[in-house]
């Protein structure tokens, strides 16, 4: 076995999840996780935590909507809420076959499922929970790439020293808590907001793995100004490029997009909380240079920071609601990132690389 | 997808574990069952029922083994306990990568781990519960098979219309219980045993996927004679063939075997109870023409006869208890099956074949 995915089972493991003797843990996995899998069962049961895994598969789901009346997408999985209930820590692995196997399915249809599980998705996060990838083939491809260099993508991404990175994130989440309010500058860009009463977060591989942002939720009708994202994203299918957004008392006055403007204007037009921000945020992973269409990893890109339409986290005591978050990435390397009177970032450096 | 693989999934779906609406549905499944997997969800989904799916992996399980302590080994998997005990339906899909994975796990850890799930597995007994293949590369190779071939062979013994099937097992079950001992005769053998206060259960594809055989479990100290089981069977790693018995007052008093002897031994010796028979078996699959060391098929294995040597099964009135039940098999098309004074097959038919 590859030395790289003993290593990132047992970041998983040690640092993220931190199982212990007696923890239940459960894995979510599809089968091209196979190999992780196989990794983690033997680190876990070195911690002498007990596993069991689920098997995700995006062309199951796919049959399942296939076969499925409305009324059986309402009927709640109780034995998947028993096992979710019953599980100290909750590890999942993303790593589908095909990532666009439920093209074809009504949107609804999943907004309804979704629905029906909502409640078992909030056992969930009260849990130790992780959640990260293995590389396979459908994500190289999603990211232009060979397996081979997928794979050392994301390790590069994701095994480096998470307590080292952690202190760093901290220091950031220190010094950003100093001030009410956070602003991004740079090429057509001049956006600020207050930060007043609300929480950065420093997400250090504790949750996803990669981690490596610092975020929080702004308050909502104090974001004013305009920003260029210039790293294209993947939202409804479609690869969304060059947004441009213009905020007025908390809400878009003015959009536009070099590729796919008329999904981005859905996406605004969803609701109420779609026009607003529910995230700003600063990335700061130097293991990750380029953007691969994945979410998970392109916000996490160093000298980057990103923003959110849409539903903001209670953990950032964020009150944005809305069907929808959608995040959206801007280079920040001729930019700045200001804190009150404190300059968080400027000139391709954060405050504590000076 | 392989019209065969769909029609597998109907009829577990439908005449194996008959879903209904709002069930709860468990799939135990390895990655290499997935294209299974997929044809279950949608079966089930029309079907109104909800579905999980627990990857099993023989790999995984190896490396949980090589991490776990003894004391990890015996932590009660409650989040498996929990899925199991909210569960309707339990449908598990054996297809190994690898069937010799556990080659070099300690058969004492192995035990030692079964302990621990006991329990579950008996909740597990007590739901409409399925065991079936998918036909996999290892399968295929453990039969000495092409993998194109194997499919041909594992849907000829599947996909046969089982209320039919159904109604002949159930007459050669009314057949026996009108009987109070059983007699198998043939080259080198004639065995006999009383089967008073016993039951005949037909194997109907209600549980085992392929099914095809009625089996009870005899009375223990009245099994007397001999028998020579010419079909090679599978146990403790090794292929042991050419099995002759003698049996007096249910109990072994002379054994041989053309290969692997001493596995025999071993087996014979491990309890009280393994040297006396749990089972005596009529195989009735006529779909099913030659063995291929999966007991699941070979006990199964039209024109022949098993009996195990080891636990009895409660739902038979069986009282013989065993750490092991060993099933071995046994050609009849020169033999014959006598209950009572009764012939139930003679010369290559069955009583309803005349």
């Amino acid at each position: 076995m590859d030395s790289r995915v003993i290593e990132h089972a047992k970041i998983l493991v040690e640092w993220s999840t931190e199982v212990k003797p007696g923890d239940q843990v459960v894995i979510n996995a599809t089968p091209d996780a196979h190999e992780l899998v196989v990794a983690l069962y033997k680190e876990i049961a070195k911690a002498g935590g007990r596993v069991v895994t689920l098997m995700q598969s995006e062309e199951a789901l796919r049959a399942f909507y296939d076969g499925a009346s409305d009324e059986t997408l309402q009927v709640i999985p109780e034995h998947l809420r028993a096992i979710t209930e019953k599980c100290d820590v909750y590890i999942a692995l993303r790593s589908p076959v095909n990532t666009r196997a439920l093209a074809n399915v009504d949107s609804k249809r999943i907004m309804l499922n979704s629905k029906t599980q909502q409640e078992i998705q909030n056992i969930r996060l009260g849990k130790r929970w992780a959640l990260t990838v293995h590389p396979c083939q459908s994500l190289a491809q999603q990211a232009n790439m060979s397996l081979e260099d997928y794979r050392d993508f994301v390790y590069r991404a994701t095994l480096i020293d998470w307590k080292e990175e952690s202190k760093l994130m901290f220091e950031m989440k220190d010094h950003l808590e100093r001030h009410n309010d956070i602003r991004f500058t740079g090429p057509e860009t001049d956006l600020s907001a207050s930060t007043e009463g609300r929480i950065w977060i420093a997400s250090d591989g504790k949750h996803n793995l990669p981690s490596g942002e610092v975020f929080t939720a702004p308050v909502e009708d104090t974001v004013e100004g305009k920003i260029y994202f210039d790293i294209p994203f993947f939202q409804q299918g479609k690869v969304i490029e060059g947004v441009r957004l213009t905020f007025e008392k908390g809400e878009v006055v003015d959009f536009s997009a070099e590729k796919e403007e008329s999904t981005l204007k859905e996406i605004i037009e969803i609701d109420e909380g779609s026009r607003r921000l529910g995230e700003m945020a600063i990335g700061t992973n130097r293991g990750i240079k380029q953007y691969t269409l994945n979410m998970l990893f392109d916000e996490k890109i160093g000298d980057t920071i990103h923003c959110a339409l849409g539903r903001a986290y209670k953990d950032n005591n964020g009150t944005n609601e809305s069907a929808v978050h959608v995040d959206m990435i801007k280079k920040m390397k001729e930019g700045e990132i200001i804190a009150g009177d404190e300059v968080i970032y400027s000139k391709g450096k954060y405050f504590y690389e000076n």
